[in-house]
């Protein structure tokens, strides 16, 4: 089957979705909760509430069966109960629909001859049509470009990031907690059980989508390992692919198998795949968003070279045995620029001028810019990682918030002004004020296009990813040293 | 030197305090922040404010010199630049001071001649009177139950967990963010440059000192490496010892030097030694809160067999992975306790009822409590973690909040009424009202005596260190098997 017509799933001119309550609250889940995010993500085609009731909703006339909806319909979201699903697929190849999500659960994950049949029923109907089915179980399609969204709070601005993402909680997860740092999407889809639509057929669209240029995969299991290998190997010779492969030990296989019935695969075959194609492969959920944040904005790396740059004498010791570990290069400073630096300063108490560097309390008044400029001019460092830490320091607040202004304006003034790239850091928050400065903190870094992590052992193994992924992207090309 | 004498430290009935400015804001760090904090904390002896110009301060007269103080002074706290030590230790010993602390930094930790003698001198007199130094450049002592601190927003409560940590900025960090996680200290000590009162003489107070249960050691070098062993073997024969040590790469050491003046040491033999004593290393901050959380609030662990509920199916695959790489098992569950499970739902569709389970949808009408009853009846597991994620759903917030405050009042209600422990992972924020949601539901948690964390991976690793110690403290004993 040709993936092309996973266009419908994108670019819908007009969307049925079957099982919206008129009497539901706003922003729950279910078929309500997807009309909301579809007209509050600023769909511009047609959308029908379907309900067996009929009647209003949101200004809009709910019809009683897709059937009979007056205009023509290329996407349905189903949010009805499992039982009635057989039924919906009637009416939609009755009514030409191109494909159909079910966010509806209750089929093979269950693990259960009737629900495994019920999933083969409803896919026997749409290959007898020709439609495509999106799931089961699952929380279907985010396009910010056209309008089509999951969840009413999902960011309306799209980018260059595809994700493919078989779970629909971490789909969610993911898709607003990249956003806070940054990472726009140009598409997201969560497949459940796979039954149709799966990884490998998403892997070649995005692989071709000239709109996607860096893909995330959260793969729980694969249909089919050979095309697969091949789907993703073609992508990555293309663009960055960022894997976060789980159900890697026995009771994480366990779990998916009953959460979208998956296969979850030996750990080291996957290793051995990932590694070969030049994918990135990564552990964690907050990895995986780290690399999604550093392929869209820290994209040319000269080498691992770093200068630290920090608050806090304990903080600093830290982030230099964290960068070590993770690979990172900290060089020694000239005398020269340990002079220079040492001049900008009133006094050197509480200080450590060196590399790792810590400013303290001399940060309040000179600064980061002076700083990083003497360090854009030193050609031993590739680039800076500075690390911020919220509410360290005791202060009157209106005081504290002013410093901290300071530093993140110094630190994206820099950024913009000299060539050399800055990395951002934001850590230890304990009150919650903090949590809201550092989500401010990290809107003005991206805003600059700034890639901001939340630990100096995140950033750094993020970039020695990078590092990795560009220099054995270059001997593929033959273009290396 | 005997170390009885820092008594005067922690129990001081009488403190000055040098170089609190009367035009000085609230909170400052500095003179005024120590008074600040002595006031907050409760600090019942008397408190005598000096500053060469005199005047008043909070309701309290400022001395010019230590010397002019009407009655006995224990400790002194200086907070005036480093050009005036000298002066002030004259002071001092004239007036019969027992300790005196330095926050002033500009001494050896600068690497500069001038620094290094001057920091000697200092010990000269110190030397000469029986005076105990604490520091220069550190924070210095939180001791809340005699209302000694260095933060005025330091918890007063005062609990069993003894910290030793040469950074100040690390200290206060600690302080802060695992007080919100329930642990509560008998002292803390942040003592820099390590002039005098160093690793060596806390880690043998702290190993003597009744009120402590529990000893925190965070290292960037200690002075004399035998003497350091010999206390830290004597201490983890007592009570568990839990070690960061820091300064273990060689631009972590570079640091750590110009920090505190330290010789960090290899890292390997630092590794033998804390393995041979059965204390236990950590790698980072967090782990080192996280050990302090679990000595605290997990103390008798019976095995490793885990039970894993959450919220979520991605994040149940990750939960079980996480918690195998971890070393924990987690059992297949029972054909009849999985029945019975099932029979507790409404529906089993978009759950995942095996081991790790998610009970996702069903969860708002089920809870959790009836689910971890079935698991405090099951004999094949030793205990439970669930793991919550704030602020995954959409939903009215209402609701949400609703959904939210029972599910975690279920938890504490389960570990309060059968016995085996339950501890729990809450993580997955984006908003700010999450965070604030999430301290509110560690509060609650640890309020009941459970064990809290920020990701399963972080729990995993917390309870197994945990297991690992006790098996071997038991073989030390001669009790294992």
């Amino acid at each position: 089957m040709s993936t092309s017509n996973l266009d419908a799933i994108f670019h819908p001119a007009a969307i049925a979705i079957a099982g919206v309550s008129t009497r539901g609250r706003e922003n729950q889940l279910g078929g309500r909760g997807y009309l909301d995010a579809m007209m509050r993500c600023g769909f511009k085609g047609k959308l029908y509430p379907v309900n067996p009731k009929g009647g209003e909703v949101l200004g809009l006339t709910v019809y009683p069966r897709v059937t009979e909806i007056p205009g023509p319909v290329d996407y349905v979201v189903s949010a009805i109960p499992a039982s009635g699903a057989l039924q919906l697929m009637e009416g939609c190849a009755a009514k030409g629909v191109k494909a159909v999500h079910f966010f509806t659960s209750g089929f093979s994950e269950l693990g259960k001859e009737d629900g495994i049949q019920l999933e083969r029923e409803v896919l026997s109907i749409a290959r007898e049509h020709g439609i495509r089915v999106v799931g089961p179980n699952c929380m279907g399609v985010y396009c910010p470009g056209s309008g089509v969204s999951f969840l009413s709070d999902l960011c309306k601005e799209k980018g260059r990031v595809g994700m493919i993402c078989q779970s629909g909680g971490n789909a969610i997860y993911v898709a607003r907690e990249a956003a806070r740092r940054g990472v726009r999407f140009s598409k997201v889809v969560s497949y459940g059980n796979a039954s149709d639509v799966n990884e490998t057929d998403l892997m070649e669209y995005m692989a071709d989508d000239p709109e996607t240029g860096i893909i995330m995969a959260y793969i729980e299991g694969v249909k089919d390992g050979a095309g697969f290998k091949r789907a993703l190997e073609r992508a990555a010779s293309r663009k960055p692919v960022i894997v976060l492969k789980v159900g890697v030990t026995e009771s994480g296989a366990r779990a998916a198998a009953s959460h979208t019935g998956s296969l979850a695969g030996a750990d080291r075959v996957w290793d051995g795949m990932i590694e070969q194609v030049n994918a990135v492969r990564v552990d964690t959920i907050e990895e995986w968003i780290d690399m999604a944040v550093t392929f869209s904005f820290f994209a040319e790396p000269v080498g691992r070279r770093v200068a630290l740059l920090g608050l806090g004498g304990g903080a600093t010791v830290l982030a230099g045995d964290e960068a070590s570990k993770e690979g990172l290069v900290i060089p020694r400073f000239s005398d020269e620029l340990l002079q220079s630096t040492a001049g900008l300063l009133g006094s050197e108490a509480g200080t450590i001028i060196n590399n790792p560097m810590d400013l303290s309390a001399e940060a309040w008044t000179v600064g980061y810019y002076p700083i990083l400029k003497a360090f854009s001019e030193y050609d031993e460092i590739d680039f800076t990682i500075v690390h911020l830490s919220v509410g360290l320091i005791a202060r009157p607040p209106e005081v504290h918030t002013e410093i901290w202004n300071k530093l993140v304006d110094d630190v994206v003034r820099a950024h913009t002004d000299f060539g050399k790239p800055v990395i951002v850091v934001i850590q230890m928050m304990t009150f919650p004020e903090h949590y809201e400065w550092m989500v401010e903190a990290r809107e003005k870094c991206y805003m600059a296009g700034i890639a901001v992590y939340n630990s100096i052992r995140h950033a750094s193994r993020s970039c020695n990813r990078l590092l990795r992924y560009h220099a054995r992207a270059a001997v593929r090309r033959g273009t290396a040293g």
